[in-house]
Order: C-alpha cells, then sequence, then structure tokens
C-alpha cells in the first residue's frame, strides 16, 4: 500500500514557525515515527510552496497510489486549482489540518478542496496525518 | 477511561433515514463493534432529537469524563446553545459527521460548535467514529 | 386515510395571541370542524413548543399515515433538523401558515423546511389547514 | 361568480416543456376539466409572455371580477410593476406554483409579489389552481 | 418647444389607485393645468405597462424633442433596458416620482436609470412633472 | 407583585462556568439576596437548556404576573419562537445579559427577542437582574 | 414668508472646487438672483462644515420659517443626526444637489436624510434650489 | 441549415447609439455581408425592445430551427423570463455580445441565460454574431 | 461621588420632538427630580449636537469623575471617534437610550460605542438615566 | 501570424480528467488538426499548472506575437496576477474555457481577467480554440 | 516650505490614551525634535476633536502650502466630508497612521479618504509623520 | 545591516508596463540609485512571478537580515500564503506599493498580508521603498 502525505506553503518551517499553533517537532521526525508505527504501508512525502508544484505531485501519483493524505495550509482556503486537481484524480484524497482552522481567523473556516475530498481531519496535531492514515487503512 | 458519544437529530434513524447518503447500518450494531475494538474504553451512547436534552447530557459528563465525541448533526449549524455548552465544561469534545458535511448545501459547511470543539473529524462514515476515539486515545 | 396535523410553537395560544393576525378561534373548535367536514379521513392532532418533540413525532408518523400537515411557526424560517427530518421520512408533508408570511418580517419570507415538503399553502387563515386537506385527498 | 385565472411567460407551452418539472398535460385541457368541477364559477383564462400585458389585465379585471388566480412565472420573481398591479387593484389576488419553487434554483425562493396577494400556494403541479379557488370560494 | 412626458407602468391607475400615496386627480386632468400654464410648450404624453414600449417611445422622440420627462414608476428599479435606451438618445431625460420614493420599500430607494438622466426630482405629488418642465425651460 | 426570572441554556453552570466572563456566583445566592433587598416582591425562578420549555413558562406565567425578567442566553441570538412567546404574551418582559455582549463575538450583537421587549440591560454581571427588577417596580 | 437655505461640508468652496462638478460660480452670487428673482420670500442663508451646527440651524428655524432648503452634502450620506433633526421639526425640508449625485460614486447614491424630508431634487446644478424654493412655493 | 438571429433592446439603434461602444455599422447591413458569407445558411432576424416578444420568437423558432443567436442586450441580466424560454426549448442557443461586457459597469457582469445557452461569445463587435454561426455549423 | 450626564445630537429637543417615541417632558425638570433623588450624588450635565464636543467632554471628565451615563443618540449608531474617547479615558461609561432602539430602524440596532462601555441600558424611557446611575452606585 | 495558446491548471490532464465536463480527445491531438487547417498560421502552445509561469508566458510573448489565445481554467476565476499581466502587454488576448462555466459552480462564473481581454468565448469544447483564432484573424 | 500636520479625533490624548497601542510620548514633544531635524521646513500643528474644524483647516492651508500630513483617526474610516475637503483642495496631502490600521478592528481597514490622497504611511509609530515628510521633500 | 527588497509579479516589466500608473523608470536603474544613498546598508534584490518563490525567500532571508520591504503586487490582495509567510519569520517586513492602491479597482483596497507586516506604505512611486528604508533604518 503506497500513501502520500503533501504539505503546503509554509509547512517547511514546522517547528520553527509559530510554535503556539503548529507544536514544535519538525515534521521528517514525525514522518520517520509514523512509518515506524505502519510498517506495511509505503508512505511518500512532498512539500512544496508552490502551488501548482502541489497540482503536479497529486497528478503524478493520483492515479496509481491507495491514498493521498494533503495539507495544503494557506491553499485550502483560495485554490480552486488544486480543488480542481483533486476532482480529476481517482485516488482518495484526505484533507488535514494540524491546528483546529475553526478557531483562527474566519477566512480559515472556508475550505475550497473540502468538497472534492473523501473527508476532513483537523485540529489534532501532528496525530491529525496519523488519524488520516487510519482512515485510509479502513477503506 | 469513559469516553460518552452524543448524536443528535433524526441520528436515531440511521440505517433508514437517506441511505445513500448515511449508510444503511444502524448505530447500535456498530456501537458494540465499537466496544469490542477498544474493550479498554467504556463508551456511552445518548441519542436526543431535543437541542437542550444535548445540553444536559453535555453538563452531566463534561466534568468527568475523559472525552466526548458528539455529531450534532442539524444543531451543528445552528446551535449556539450547545457551543456555549460546549465551551462551558472542560472534557474535550471532538466534532463528527459521517458524511462530507462539505458535498452538501452550503449552510452544512458552516459549523457554530468546531470553534469550542478539540477538533473535526468529517466524511468517513461511521468511522468517523472510531477516529475520533482515537484520537482521544491519543491525547 | 390517516393525516398528521403538527402545529409549532406559540400554536397553542390560537384565538389567544395577536388576533390582528392569527384571527380568534382556537385550533380545537376548528379541528371539530374540520374533522366533520371530511369524516372519512382520520385527522390527528398534536402540538408542541419544543423543535425535537416536532421532530419525535414526525418520525412516529412519517413512515405510516397518509399525509403530514405541519405549521411549524417560528421553527420554519430556523430549523435545518426539522427539515432533515421530514427528508428522513416518507409520507409526503405539507407546510402550511395561517398568516400571509410574505407580508411580515424579512425572516419569515424564508422557509428552512419548504424544498423538502411536498408544498406550501400560506395567508389563508385556519383555511390553509383544509387546503392541505384537499391536496392530501387529490394525491 | 367570476374569476380570472393569469399564466405569465412560457406557460404557454405547458405540456410540452420540461416534462419533468411541469408534468405533461397542457393547461388547455385541465381548464376545461376545473371548469366541469366547478360550474356555478365562471373562469377566464388569459396568458401572455409579456409583463406589461400581464398588467393591463389585472387592471382590466381587477376592480369588478371575485378573484384572481396569477402564475406569474419568472415575473414572480423579479417584476416590481406587477406587483404594484395587485396593490391597485381591490379583487383578491392568489400567486400559484404548479412546481415548489423552494426545490428549486435560489432566485424562484424570492416572490416580489407574494407580500400583495392574499395568499400562496406552491407545488401541487396543476391542482395548485384548483386550490385557489377552493380558496377563493371560501372568502 | 416639445416635450415628452413618459409614464410607466400602473400610472394609468392615477386618482384610482392607492390615494394615500399618489393623490385623488387623475393625470389628464393634470396636464390639461400644466398645457394652460405653459402655452409656449408642446407637452406630449404616452403612458405604457409594456416596459418595451416605453424604450420605443424614447426612441421616438429622443433625437428631435427638447426634453423629456419620465416616471418610469416601477421600471425605475429594475430597468437596465430602459437606462440603455436613455443613453443611446441625445434629448435630455428628467426621472421624476410622486411620492418621495425614499420613505417607501427599500428597494425603491434604488433607481437604476438615474444616472443616464440628467436629474432626479421625487416627492411633490404631481408638481413633481412641473418642477421637471421649470428645469427643462431653464436648460 | 409577581415577578418571574427566566434564564436560558447553560446558566445553571453559574459560578462553574467561563468565570472570567460570568463570575463565580451561583445564581441561587444571588436569588435570595435579590428577594431580601425586596421582600415585598414574589420572585420566581425558573431555568432550562430547552428552547420550548422557556416558551412554556412564559405562556404559563405571561398573562397573569406584573412582569418578567429573561436572560434567553444563547437563545436570544437565534430564536424566533422565544420572541414570538414574548410578543404572544401581554405581561412586561425586560432582556437582560450578565455580560456586555457587545463585547463578545459579532453574533451576540444581534437580539431576535429584543425588539418584543419593554427594554434591554446588559454588562452588569448579576446586577443586570436587580435593575431589571427597579425598572419593573417603576411602571 | 421666510425660507431657510442651508448648506452642508465644502460647499463654502462654490466656484473654486471641482469646477467641473459644481460649477464655476459661486453661492454668495446665485444667491443674490435667487432673492432678485423672489422679492416677496426672505431667503436666508447658512453653511457650515460642522454636522451639529447644520443641526443647530435646523433647530432654530424648524419651527417658525415655512421651508428649509438643505445640500447637506457629504453628510447627506452618512448622517443619522441631521435626518433624526429634520423628523424634529415641523417645517417642510427640500434635499438638493447640485451634481446628479447618482452619476458618483456608489456611495453618494444613498441618502440618510431622504426619508424624513418632503422631496429631492439632484442634478440641475445651482438651479436644484430654485426649483425647490418653486416646489415650497407651491404648498 | 436556419438559423435565427434575435437582438434585444436598443440594438435597432446600432449604428446611431453610443458609438465608441457599439461600432458604426447599422446591423442591416451586416446582416447582408454574413448572408452573403454564408450562403447555405438561411439567416433569419428580429429584434424588438419588449422582453416577451423575444420570448415569442424563442417559441416560435425553438423546435424547428438549427441554431439560435441571441443578443439579449440588458435583458441578459436581468430576465429569468428569457432564460425560461431558453431551456424549454430545444434548439441550441449561443449568447453574443458586441462589446466585452466585462469591461463595463458590475451589473453586466452577470448573465441570467448564459446557463441555459451551449456557450457565451462577446467581445468582439459585430463579428461576435459571426463566430456564433461558425460555432452553430460546427456542431 | 461624581457623575456625568452626556447627551448627543437632537436631545434638546426632548419634550418637544417626537413625543409618542421620547416622552413630553424635558430632560432639565428630570434633572431636577434625579438630584433630589440621589442627594449624595453630584451629576453634571452636558448636552450638545458636536460629535467633537461630546468627545471633549469625554476627554474632561474621563479621567477624575466617579461614572458617566452617555445617550449618544445618533451618533451611538456611526460614531467611531466617540468609541476611541470612551476606550481612551478610564471612567466607566454606561450607554443608555430612552426608546427601545430595537423596535426602531435597522440602522439603530447597531451600536458602535457598546462595546467600548461597561453596559447598555435601553427602552425604559427616562429612566434608563436613573437605572445607569443605580448601576454606578453598585460598582 | 504567430499566436500562442496558453492553457493553464489540469488541463495537461485533457482526455484523462472528467470527461463528462472536458471531452475525451487530448489537447495535442487537437492542436495538430488545428495547425492543419489554418496553415498559414504558427500556433504556439504552452500548458503549466504554475500561476507564475503562465504570466512569464504572457510577458515573453507578449509584446511580439499577433495574438494570445488563453484558458486561464481554475486561475480564471482568482488570479489577479494573471489579469495584471495581460493588461501589461500589448498583444491581443482572447479568454476561451472549453465548458460552459455558467452551467457550473457559482465560483466559476467570475472571471478576473475577462476585463483586460479583448473578448471571450466559452462552451463550445475544444472548439472554443478555434473561434478565438478566427476572431484573431479577423482583427 | 510649508507643510501643516493635522491630528483627528483623540489624538490630543496621545501619550495618555491606549500606550500600548499609540506610545507614551505626547506629540508635542515630538513635534519640537521633528522642526529640529528638518529646520529649513515650517512645521505647523492643528488637533481637533470636531470633524468640521478639521475641513476648515484643511480649506485654510490647502491652496497654499507646500503638503499637508493628516492623521484623521477614526474620522479616516467614516468621513466623506474630509475626503471631500481634500479632494477639493490642491495642496498634495499624506495620509498617516501611527499604529499599523490593519492589525486592529476590521472597520479600521477601510479609509474614505486615502483614494483622494497622495498616499499613505500606517504602521510606524510617531515615526510616520517623518515619513510623511520625507515623502513631500521629494516631491 | 543587510535589507531584502521583494517584487512580485509582473514587477519586472516596472518601465514598459502602464506607465501611465508605474512610472518609465526601470527597477535596477532606481536600485543604485538606492544603494548609492545607502552605502552601509546591503540591499538584496529578488523578483518573481511565482507566489511560491516569494515565499521561499521570505523564507531565506527572514531569520538572518535586518528588513524586508515587500511589495507582492497583485499577490497582496489574495495571498494568505504570503501572509502566513510573514508571520512565520522574525525580521521585520514592509509592505510597499508604487501607485495609491485606493484610487485603483476596489480589489486592490484589500490587503491579505498587512495585518503581518510592521507596516504599510504605498503610492509614492518609486520613492515607496526609499521611506521603507528610512522606516527600518530607525527601528
Amino acid at each position: 500500500m503506497k500513501i502520500q502525505i503533501i504539505n503546503g506553503p509554509n509547512l517547511n518551517l514546522l517547528g520553527v514557525r509559530e510554535k503556539s499553533i503548529y507544536g514544535s517537532s519538525d515534521f521528517e521526525s514525525y514522518l520517520a515515527e509514523l512509518r515506524q508505527r505502519y510498517p506495511h504501508v509505503e508512505i511518500e512525502y512532498f512539500q512544496s510552496n508552490v502551488e501548482g508544484e502541489l497540482i503536479n505531485k497529486l497528478h503524478e501519483v493520483g492515479f496509481s497510489y491507495q491514498g493521498i493524505v494533503i495539507n495544503a495550509a494557506a491553499y485550502t482556503h483560495t485554490s480552486i486549482a488544486i480543488a480542481d486537481a483533486i476532482a480529476a484524480i481517482n485516488v482518495p484524497v484526505i484533507e488535514v489540518h494540524i491546528s483546529n482552522v475553526h478557531k483562527r481567523e474566519k477566512f480559515r473556516h472556508v475550505s475550497m478542496i473540502a468538497a472534492n475530498c473523501k473527508g476532513v481531519i483537523a485540529g489534532f496535531g501532528l496525530d491529525s496525518y496519523r488519524l488520516a492514515i487510519e482512515a485510509l487503512l479502513n477503506e
């Protein structure tokens, strides 16, 4: 089973940026834990700050993997292009967020991509990614 | 560990009502599976169509249990009173939805209670409840 | 043939409350007339000020009666939960109003439940209920 | 007793146009049935696609008939001029719709003319016209 | 000097319709007075309930008369087509209203045509028409 | 003189819930003080989390008492049904709030019921209730 | 007969300011012409850039003069206080504008004061003032 | 092959009206060129300023021609009735505009009829009509 | 103890202006009663129609008095400047209104200053001022 | 003559993605046909999912080619940056869409770039591109 | 070279009011520093809480000075009158703010006057005034 | 001292593009002047049309430089991602614009990034950049 995790803009700063919101561990360490916990799952990781590269990655894996976990970060709230990319592929996609976006600014309460995803998981810190994998394993 | 599952209006019709959206299994059978899967967790269940009774239940368990999983159904989108109840208690509450609310009518895209919950899980069928329990166990 | 009439909040005060809008006869006397006019129809009556109890009644009769006539009063304009209940059952439901809601405050021009009902009849005083029965008899 | 039925734009195509919404019988056949059912009522019929001609007809009969049944179709949602015409005459006017407008596009949920009518009946197919006549007979 | 007065929908009922708003004299008597008062001005009069006929009249006189006084009534608030007609001609047009539209329903506070007229005069009863002629004479 | 105090959802948690907003004394102790201060006034107290039960209580006392002091809490901002109940009775009703609702979330700035009450008092902690009684005594 | 003309903010710069919009004659010269044209009318003039001073003047003359002509300029679009002052007095007030406000920015299309005035005259250059006097003489 | 061109309000003034927007050639000369260019296509032409007559024409040709090219001009932005007429017929309809409506006032950016047309062509001067014919020939 | 009462625009006309809304007693007589009722409180009074003078007074007393009671009248709904002045001083300020603003025009339902005040009292006629003093005495 | 076709995000999946909306032929085959049909026109093709690369391409060809045909796909509805790029260059740009965007989600009815283009062609499948070339040849 | 600095409402409390937002130095000391730093520039200073007096000052210096630096404070967000005054004069005006208004309440994000100013400088504490002078010196 | 200037989309066309808005000098020449004027400041320059590359640059310099001057051009009004990047770094960022954005289209009046910047400087042509450096030097 192959699962792709895709992280959007500024998530490369995890562990550095606004720790009160996003926590202090970096994503790579967390990824290691995750791979250890699910040894039978191949977990690929990709991060980019460029909207179009996130779309490229969705196209690349979107017809062959078993699942995609996407945290589109800021692009969640504005990108029709990513939403269209998710609609165009046939691998199930799960939207995740580290923070509870509903506790934050109004513009973060709206997701442009959620309607094209299988489901949404938000607010559990990095554990949101694991819950998404759990959900994919249960398909 | 004690966890309370609270289901809001019309969820008593699960397995009967709009099967294309909510699936065809009733909640009681699912609950049995869930209890079997997490034998060390005491899972209490409550359903009501009355907004105020959902609030009463939140007050009753909200200072002593280890977690609450709430699917407030239609009241999710209108009830400031339930949101206030969640803010008033100190047990962590997780909002779940069976369907992906973002695929449905516009008024279901807004949650009045999400900002007061720990996190939100939506779109995984009945599996949304299990993921919420997973999240609570990871606290 | 069995038809259920369901009256929502404050309609228990009919004949007492704001007579210039709602007229001066109470609902019970009107109900007697109605039953006399349609002797072959069993007309059940239920009134509650509690939103959830209106839902309970819809569930109770919504799979076996031949029709439901509902005047959800104030809840007409706010209750997604009642709308969901109507969508969940399979008996045809007709929305009625005593007054012409379009002559009144702006918030009464919107019905949350109309889209899930068979049709809407408003503005004919208590005669709105009879017209709804006429409509159900014509099915 | 004289009652005028007024049909607005595109209703001349009834039985031809979008049958899944409007049914497959043309209005003339229905009219014949209606006249047979209410032999003591003189039922006049007028249809036009021109907003101003609907107004002309309202002026013409609006001071002498016993009732008007109007299905202003698309003009229902945009015409202040027809609304003003209804306010200017003194015969009671009933707004009817064949389909349940609340199940359709958002712009069909708003009626510019309802506030000036006695009442509204929508969603019962052609039977909506008969119910309106019933309502007028009960005045 | 030739001036065209154009009256829109329902103004043919002046003196009959809603006297508390529009007064009790019909337009023809008023017109006679007006012609007497301005003997050197040729005052033409046209009324129609059909939006397109108002446009036809604007086209007809809009390149040769010295002024147009228009009370587009209900179409004032909705007709881009009449606004376009006024922009297309080169005779100065003055928008008048008998009642003070700002004292009435919200939708009457907006004029689609005012921006294309020379000016607006509203609220002076039938005297609004005379003031418009005064304004044209002063050009 | 008989006055009814009605408290809405979550106010049973007073002294327990969000003390920084609502203070730390429970309502019962405050009620005792209030009764001592106004020995000639019979002060009845009712609290419920169920919207419909608040309406029932308004109906019950709304034709015989000398005044009602209501803190509808969260329902203040959403309940047309309670607003209708207040309009339906003839005892004067005063809306009170413990906190200054205007300092809080936007949705708390709107009151659905204020227009049907005699007046509004907000922001004085529990003293808001006493001021309301003062106002009723001055009638 | 005594008529008060009141000019609001920036109108002291008439003839200096934005001549393409407001023309190049100053108000004082125009006033002289006006007084000559209506020798039997006492025309008082007041200008201020201070909202409160416009209100003071309305109070001062608003119970004894025969008419007030007000060009509240920018305050037209924002001042509830001036609107209230006009409602509080009993002399008829006419709102005038030199330019056609509907040809300009959106925020100039709304008048806070028009609903409390007898009528509105806009777009005729300085001649708007004369037309207002004509209207007052016709009362 | 028979194609109907339908022109809405004010388009009879083409070549006369606002030449900077609409160009200086009249439609008849253009029509001649068009017919010469497509000798095998029968191109019918109809223009009216009356909304209802445009609907009448759509009904008349809408079940037998091979294509309709409509420039509904101002009615494009307001007419649900024309939109309904297009939905009611089965000949493909193409919406055209001479000017690029998106460069003009905000209210011209919205088309009520586009959703019911096959496609939209705007901004190419009179050439928009030819492109529409090209599109129909390619069906 | 020193308390400042500040009255905003048009309140100098109390007893003269719109008596059905504001009552028929002038503020000075009421002030005399108030001073008699609270002999140990020094009650200063200030009224102005000028927004900036209300601000000046707030600055003048806002660092030394024990309380301020402000009825900003029309400025309540528009003045960020007065709101800022209240935020800038440290004496507690109470917003009062004679009428129940929620029964009146929509724009009077919004208060720009309430969020910066201690609390709000509205709808009790002149008694609103006394209740505000009661509230200040209870601090 | 040199014409640049620019395709935006997800259009690389043409023929693969949502065939019911976009058809089943890929763009490259279509391009070949197009080049064959217009042998005297040099047609360049560029596709990218990256907003900024579309801008780069516009800059690159925007001062030397004879025309640009752009299908900005999802960026059509959100990209001020692409709109600015089109305004900055002097080659005429035509906006095209394969599907009729007005039949789809609300957010696709708005084009950020249309106002800066020469014209818009939408809804004709891949033929939209040919029509755009036709339009450019007619310049 | 003569430059006028104009400060709006509540800025007389600088150094006293909300120090966390506005800093703790008063404007007079800062002014002294500024004059010392730019010995060849005559810097005049004016502060008022009265909107109309700010307008008066703009008129007074607006045709003869070399530049105006205005911090209209709260009036920035509401005053069309000050915006009109700036448009009416011909001296360049620069809008400044001490705090970064975009970090504060939503209503402070909108400036009514910015469109009529040369430019805007906000967020640099008192240094915003110096930067404005720098900008004027560079003209 | 090291300062990074970051220019967003289309600013590479400076001196070429819309000269009436942006002036006719290219940025490189201006940069040379700037470096000469501030010899002790190291001024780095970066321009990209790709949103994500602007974010990359902000991350790269955002923890080590002394200041960043950003003109995000079109992305200013839409990019939550850039706003998040600015919030994530700790070097002070100043938002600049060459033109006065408030004089242009409505959508340019809103900045998504201003709230996360230290301050904003707009409208001074290229001099806006120098003023930003002045502001940074004054820190």
